[in-house]
């Protein structure tokens, strides 16, 4: 069963936080059966924390977690941190195939995305 | 004469910068006509500033300036800092119409985006 985890950096403010809950809902609506689970998790700052979404996942009866990091740039915690909590889940699951997609910034489409922000 | 001036946060790390000027590129590639001038800039921690920024675009010759926020979330730097930065420009060219877009996190499409990348 494949499942989706979004996964932010986590803010203070629980209206950033909140932002991202609801773009996992339109991430939900949007699936169209392409993942049969779709959750959220936080880098830091925030619940849940990226191992306990992971485990939610394979709660929820994941044999394939996507995890797809919600940050514009290849930073520290796209490069190292994101990978090592991953890491850290995986040597405890090795039966379920967890998987780190390319992060958003690395979309191909958001020039577009920029552009058609700009239309009048 | 139609600009849009890319507004991404700003890093340390210069690396993190060359994405955004990249991407800028990009932007320019795909903008097709819809705009003569395309540039970026930086909050804070890289060059040019956002006045520096919409200053260049008005040099250009730009009668429009589109501000686009690259941000995530719709913090204290997009309801707040990039508004003040972009005011005191405006108050010194008032002939120039200079619009704040509404920021990448805001895009309807981006769950879209985020699900095109966890396809296998």
């Amino acid at each position: 069963m494949k499942s989706l985890l979004l996964v932010a950096h986590g803010s203070r403010r629980e209206s950033s936080n909140r932002e991202v809950r609801t773009l996992t809902d339109r991430v939900r609506e949007r699936a169209g059966g392409q993942f049969e689970y779709i959750d959220c998790a936080f880098l830091e700052l925030a619940d849940p924390d990226i191992p306990s979404g992971i485990e939610t996942c394979i709660s929820a009866g994941a044999t394939q977690v996507k995890v797809v990091p919600y940050f514009l740039s290849a930073g520290r915690h796209v490069a190292e941190d994101i990978p090592a909590a991953v890491a850290e889940v995986r040597r405890r699951y090795p039966e379920v195939d967890i998987v780190v997609t390319p992060h958003l910034g690395a979309a191909d489409a958001i020039a577009d995305q920029l552009l058609a922000l700009s239309v009048d």
